[in-house]
């Protein structure tokens, strides 16, 4: 082991104290220097070599994190065998399609009645750029990417109680907001207010940023002139010809805008999970899963309900119900085991692990996101409203209406992310059968879209906390319970490793559920490989 | 007539008038009021029923604006013909792509080496949302869409003077600004020196969205905490596993953000024209030209190079070189002209038209761009440095580095947009032979990307003021040459009617040649209309 490499404790441990003590400054010139800085987590392919002949490994859950481990323990050499509760590979990587079914727990079935070629993603939607090991095993199972646009600034900002419930395009807050914390920080600035704080030599500077950066005019004021119609639209666009001169625009008053709360919506594209570049793989989410599932063909037995989970000194047996045939249980059995159940759904199965991991199991509730997928007769977002792809961010329960970010400008049908809801609201909307969740969407999102109810044509419905296979839609871990429980839950125990988003510092992404599989069967594998030498 | 319609003189002289009166708020209040602010310029298919019979239009150029108006004209049931100096249509609507072959001005022939689906456009590479004329002929002529990425958080801001040279992420530059003005505002905010501008109810909720927009702690202070990594990037980033934890970066400070001058590509994505969302037709920009070409046929005649233009009372005669036999003299005839000669063309070509259009022909100079594409053996901005698409800022000569928007983390070759280059820089550039720009570009370039010399392929440069069919890229009005003659190159002159971007308010965009050549084939159908009754 080289222990002068970047993953050494001793470094590690240095850092971290001259962190504590100098604060994080220090700590990143000190990184920095050594090259420790702005390293991803992702290192690339995992070392699995050396593994023992004949060792063997059973995965639960042919989930991202499952099939990621899957993947390469087998070509690591492993005997692998993989039990997924549903009849599909993926997990919450999933695309809903016409022709698809989905019963939910309360009994509640729904046909997918959209058109060929439209979906709905209920799980996860978009890729960051630095999700540099999801996008590896997109690459390596030839998974074709297109852009996801996360900010479009000619989709709306809607608050219910602000201009009359009238949506508000995110050019004209972003805009809006830019100019007046421009125009009020070179007033301050040139009032000598912050002479303290801002250099001589700095000020000049400063203010012709502000001029560039807010649309000032020479005055450093913001205003309804051209320069701000350049950044939040004009009154009347220029043109061609002789009707072609463009007329300013309005902007919003300081007070409107801060008022409206809708500034809540400006930094969605600045956060590092939603920035630029953004990916969605071509034809949904879900053909990450599939391409997973054809590439690990019959090594995943689908319809196997987990029941019980042993470990016992020479391996780990796991007690399954073939759903196709009620009643019937079998049993698996491997040297070792990787357990990427959601913890909701573990949580109720009995396993002989250790108090510490089975405390850690129990310590992390899990997000009540609901989606709510619809299919309108025309594109009219496009066509009417000229908003291709992208978000709009609302205070009624919906949360999120999300335009799709392919077949821009196609004829005919297409489908909306009509609610995409979180907390208290998306508790609500679980509680409706799905019928009714469909029509509280349309009924809301025509306070949006007036298009709606002429344009509506059928809809679908997740509701997390009902789905058979995660009871919930990502872990959430509070501050507390991470500082107590993430490493318990992480740890070995025996012969069993878990994997999956909830043991990972990037919850509720799919990144999250490849690195915590990488880093589990790594250690797995450290294992099995003392083990065999001392076999 | 319709006295009272959005376009009416009257109308449209009252809001001048309450305009320069009472100010762009007053104007703006008024115009919502009459029902007519935030309207485009394009308003739908432009409407030419009733044309004489037998009636012909002659149109110089087949570029965008000349096939639009050929596409209307025909369809109008006018007789058109389509003189084109190129032997392909397009204009500056083009794509370069392997085994092509360009000539520029001074005899340097270039052969495009590209492989199969790779391209560079010279000319226009992105279409804005709003430019609803463009968008809707791509929607008739079956022209596929797909995202263009301008801002991407992960390509490189670059000053050779600021950073050791070392290139900037733009996602630490922008949160870090953000984060400073942030800072400084809250601070002017809480020290009351802005109680005259900012009410004590809004002052409140400016600190609430401070904090919340530009990353501030609770303290309202930007540092080197996981709120500002959770923007700028993390010095280690989360992951999943026992070696997840997050460790945060450290902001530049804000001299140093202010003395490099990156903060100026910050807003590069707030401009109106550079708004998500943003298109790119499938396979390249000149898939448009080409759908037109196919679309119009016979109509186009290639190799057309127009040497004089005359009218009489019944109509118009271009002479014209046929390019493919040498000296060969032909002419063409027809009721009306549209010409969209590019005006540095034009102004060489004999044309009896008045004094007041001659004037304007002249009074409008050309942008000098370079646009130099650049093939390497692999698409190392992706797998290295992970930049998929959008642009790179730099203060070296090239300017801007783009990368493809499309074929995203593919195995093989990729096409680099290597330099966009205008005013000086790229009057340097068009004095070197093209071979020459090349070298420059990949030298240039390599201190951004050192990966450019080993991995360079072949490229080809296209420096606008060489192209003979334009002699130089696009028309730059200044307030001065707008004020005296641009209504007179827009007026019809007899027979005769200026189109192209030239002729718009949307100088170097498609847009401003399509909404051009709208407004001027409405004009001339007007005016044939009226001659129809008086025949």
């Amino acid at each position: 082991m080289n222990t002068t490499g970047p993953d050494s404790p001793s470094r590690r441990e240095l850092f971290r104290m001259i962190g504590s003590v100098a604060g994080g400054a220090a700590m990143y010139q000190a990184m920095s220097t050594l090259g420790f800085a702005a390293e991803s987590t992702y290192r690339g392919p995992v070392d699995l070599s050396g593994a023992p002949r004949g060792a063997s490994v059973l995965i639960l859950g042919a989930g991202i994190a499952g099939m990621t481990a899957a993947y390469e323990l087998r070509n690591a050499g492993y005997k692998v065998q993989v039990l997924e509760y549903n009849h599909r590979a993926g997990g919450r990587n999933w695309s809903l399609r016409g022709g698809d079914t989905y019963t939910e727990l309360g009994g509640f079935t729904q046909q997918c009645e959209f058109d060929e070629g439209l979906y709905l993603n209920p799980g996860p939607w978009r890729i960051p750029y630095h999700h540099r090991g999801l996008l590896s095993y997109c690459k390596k199972l030839g998974v074709p990417l297109e852009a996801f646009v996360q900010v479009n600034y000619n989709a709306y900002l809607h608050s219910s109680k602000a201009f009359g419930g009238k949506p508000q395009r995110y050019r004209e807050i972003k805009a809006d907001y830019q100019g007046h914390v421009a125009e009020l920080l070179a007033k301050a600035t040139r009032q000598s207010a912050l002479d303290a704080a801002v250099s001589r030599e700095d000020r000049e500077k400063l203010l012709e940023s502000l001029r560039d950066w807010g649309a000032l005019d020479a005055d450093f004021r913001y205003g309804a002139n051209l320069l701000a119609s350049e950044r939040r639209g004009y009154a009347k666009e220029p043109g061609g010809g002789l009707t072609a001169r463009p007329l300013p625009s309005q902007p919003i008053g300081l007070t409107d805008v801060l008022d409206s709360g809708l500034w809540q919506g400006i930094p969605s594209g600045d956060r590092y999970d939603m920035q630029t570049a953004l990916f969605q793989p071509v034809g949904g989410m879900g053909r990450i899963g599939e391409a997973f599932a054809r590439e690990l063909g019959p090594l995943i037995r689908y319809n196997a309900k987990v029941v019980d989970i042993r470990q016992d000194v020479h391996g780990v047996t796991a007690t399954y119900e073939d759903l196709a045939a009620p009643g019937t249980k079998l049993q698996a059995r491997a040297d070792w085991c990787l357990c990427t159940i959601p913890l909701t759904v573990l949580a109720q199965i009995p396993m002989n692990v250790g108090a510490a991991l089975h405390a850690a199991i129990s310590a992390v509730p899990y997000s009540s996101a609901v989606k709510v997928g619809l299919q309108f007769k025309r594109r009219f977002w496009e066509e009417d409203e000229h908003i291709y792809g992208g978000i709009s961010y609302t205070d009624l329960p919906i949360t999120n209406i999300a335009y799709p970010n392919t077949g821009y400008h196609s004829a005919g049908k297409g489908v909306l992310l009509g609610a995409y809801i979180w907390g208290q609201n998306a508790m609500e909307f679980t509680a409706m059968p799905p019928a009714l969740r469909v029509r509280k969407a349309v009924e809301y999102g025509s306070r949006i879209h007036p298009q709606y109810p002429a344009e509506f044509d059928n809809g679908i419905a997740v509701a997390w906390h009902r789905s058979p296979f995660t009871l919930g839609c990502y872990g959430m871990w509070s501050e507390a319970a991470r500082a107590q429980h993430y490493d318990n839950l992480c740890q070995v125990d025996g012969r069993i490793a878990l994997a999956g988003e909830h043991a990972s510092f990037i919850g509720g992404w799919q990144e999250g559920a490849v690195t915590s599989a990488l880093d589990a069967i790594g250690r797995l594998h450290q294992r099995a490989i003392a083990r065999g030498k001392k076999a």
